[in-house]
């Protein structure tokens, strides 16, 4: 590191002087998009036993009503709202990544963005400039600290580490913050970053984000109030970077900011589960799609990045929050059944015996030469046959977006839980018109249960 | 780490097991001793401007009326109140230090305990047993991140790293959690430790220590509420140790655990600055002692630990918060006057031209061999005369512990700020006697303003 350039100026300036005309079409339609698919998974979770949970803790912790905790009945204040509603979004493991990084930006940013427009009047157009914000800074934090050549320890739970700095930008945006109170705000923010994946399978797992959040929130609330910072905590010698990735490529978040937009990099789940497993399920749909009738699996063999063995190994998942890391899990419910969905996280699916037969006739290796969008799968049957597949652009990769119809698809099937399809189809207007809404929270606040 | 004792199972069920009755006395008198010192603090820094301003952001965060903001004519809920109590006692880096690890665990374990313990009734003994808890575990967990075999990242602020875990076991044994639920507890706190030494000199540095407190109380109150988590976040590949200090000693938490009490290590600060700066004012004050009247001093070279250049190296402080971090400062000022106290902290003092004549003729190398508690100091004089001074156990230290008596002096001269001498010998006498109060929470409360 023997060049440190001002990231914390550099990004807070940015922060401050981003404008929504000024955002190319293509990040104004992705940060409306990035909306809806958080709406959709927020209705979808918000009955969730860790969001009633995490909403009981806020409820005591009382706040004014100024913020919904979306399907709870409750309002309280901004960073408790933002909370509760993040680890809605994120408990079915639906919500979205940024795999490069292996992120999940869009629902920390979404949260708090819709909480602090429901706290003072935000117009639509702002509420996108900062959602797109939130998530571009996540983004390229979360490649400097998990890219070489100082990556992160793998085990750090990097939406947890990066996502502080990025909600406080985004608040902190909507709070009208000057530059020196931004600066402030992304060094508050830093020093919250926190979180690992040991308890991936938990409540504690979706807690994180949802942890990312409200710290992000408080760093724009209290800078604010002129709680002070230095100008430099993020490049700091003994500052964010040094402590979590020392000797990280510091320059890399500035690298043509504002003009490359690695928020269009971020992708939406088409499965509840672990990004790194999508490529697998593809695989085994392929190959379900060429299996004789009646054939009997012999064995399974899958091929897949390194991440996948370390983050989603889980062989025999025994609740919901454990399916999501279980890369077994769904290699059988793959071969099984046509576009798995939701039900498959279900614990009729989890003690399915034909599931768990399967799951046990898979052995899976990594390949270090894989990139985290491949894999590569082998099923042999009964009688000898091979088949196989080999996915590099899974569905819902950058290759492969979810199409605006996927997505609004995916978005009813979600709303289903919580909403009538008449309300539903509001929602999904409120969303896609935002852009023009004069008070944003209040467009979309006020057709949420 | 071939070896993975149970230490969250081990810590949390030592957590719910332990019992007032059952400490020594010397841990009984040291909660008590750490309570007063840490009332004094909090009333001498609650004016503070960081400490005005987070009352302002958690006053606009709302929060039922159950505990008192010390000083700031409000009340909210545990957690915020919390933070900011904790910010008040930091905020004149006058409070405690536990050597070995630099923590200081006091601050966060005393602010969780007091704001729980009016939100729900508390007694006495079971305060000052949470109390004590709560610093032990700190330390523990401090010990084994920053001493061999594997050190967290020395800009790592420990602080905030391993305090949520100490605070989440106080406040858990306070609100009666099962083991189980403790377990949880432990687990989540440890998700939340976070921090870096960058920031030191401003108002950052002290929401750190208060992050922690927030962060721990929160822990214990959504695994109340059945928040789950693992079993073995802190051991576990990719829990908190793998991450934060991989291939640290995982037993060492554990180590006579209930017999030796680490805590009695911890220590109350005679001067307001860092705690590795302490020797150094020994040292100078020594050579002041034998200074002859009239002297003129050429050049000043200080020999001292490393930690003190990378920790405390500010050589022209402008604040109070700087002056902290300076050992320029606080050299100067102890070979110019008897017992630097808060004074020195002032701008009045940074700006005094004697002050700053002599920071500027003073040179400081590090010294590998050097105990965290030693330093030597030589003065040469215009004439040449060298005077000299080795400190290896400075005021405050294991060896030289403050006396109740110094305690008492340092509690009335800091409680001076906002309470008169009536009001603050009544604190006084209920802090030495809270182990027999039946509402600690009552008890003390209704007597701070």
């Amino acid at each position: 590191m023997t060049s440190r350039p001002p990231l914390t100026r550099a990004l807070g300036a940015h922060a401050v002087g981003t404008r929504y005309d000024a955002l190319p079409p293509a990040v104004q339609q992705e940060a409306a998009r990035a909306l809806l698919n958080w709406v959709g998974v927020v209705l979808g979770g918000c009955d969730e036993d860790a969001v009633v949970r995490a909403a009981a803790f806020v409820a005591a912790r009382g706040g004014p009503p100024q913020a919904a905790v979306i399907g709870r009945g409750l309002r309280t204040d901004p960073a408790s709202a933002a909370l509760v509603n993040t680890i809605a979004s994120s408990v079915l493991a639906f919500d979205d990544a940024h795999l490069p990084s292996v992120a999940h930006p869009s629902g920390p940013a979404a949260a708090a963005v819709f909480a602090l427009a429901q706290s003072r009047r935000v117009s639509g157009a702002d509420l996108l400039t900062a959602l797109a914000l939130g998530i571009e800074l996540q983004c390229r934090i979360a490649n400097a600290l998990v890219l070489p050549p100082a990556p992160l320890h793998p085990s750090f739970y990097v939406t947890g580490v990066s996502g502080p700095i990025g909600v406080a930008a985004a608040a902190g945006r909507l709070l009208g913050l000057d530059e020196q109170r931004m600066r402030w705000a992304l060094g508050l923010a830093a020093s919250m970053g926190a979180g690992f994946r040991a308890t991936h399978g938990t409540m504690t797992a979706h807690f994180r984000p949802g942890h990312a959040a409200q710290c992000g929130v408080a760093a724009a609330l209290l800078a604010e109030q002129g709680f002070d910072c230095t100008d430099d905590a993020l490049e700091a010698p003994g500052g964010f970077f040094d402590v979590y990735a020392s000797g990280s490529d510091l320059g890399a978040p500035l690298v043509e900011l504002g003009t490359h937009h690695e928020m269009l990099a971020n992708r939406y789940k088409p499965y509840p589960c672990g990004i790194v497993i999508h490529p697998v399920i593809d695989a085994c749909q392929a190959i379900r799609a060429r299996l004789p009738a009646g054939a009997s699996i012999a064995r399974i063999e899958l091929a897949v990045h390194p991440l996948v063995l370390s983050m989603t190994a889980k062989r025999a998942p025994r609740s919901a929050l454990e399916s999501h890391v279980s890369v077994y899990h769904w290699a059988a419910v793959a071969l099984l059944s046509d576009a798995p969905g939701l039900e498959a996280t279900e614990l009729a699916s989890l003690a399915d015996p034909r599931v768990m037969a399967l799951r046990d006739r898979i052995d899976a290796g990594a390949r270090a030469e894989f990139g985290k969008d491949e894999a590569a799968v082998s099923v042999t049957l009964a009688d000898g046959t091979r088949l196989e597949a080999h996915v590099t652009e899974p569905r819902g990769s950058r290759a492969r977006p979810l199409s605006d119809a996927e997505l609004d698809q995916k978005f009813f099937a979600l709303a289903a839980r919580r909403l009538s399809r008449a309300t539903a189809e509001r929602v999904l207007a409120a969303c896609r018109g935002i852009a023009l809404a004069p008070d944003a929270g209040r467009a979309l606040g006020e057709l949420l249960p």
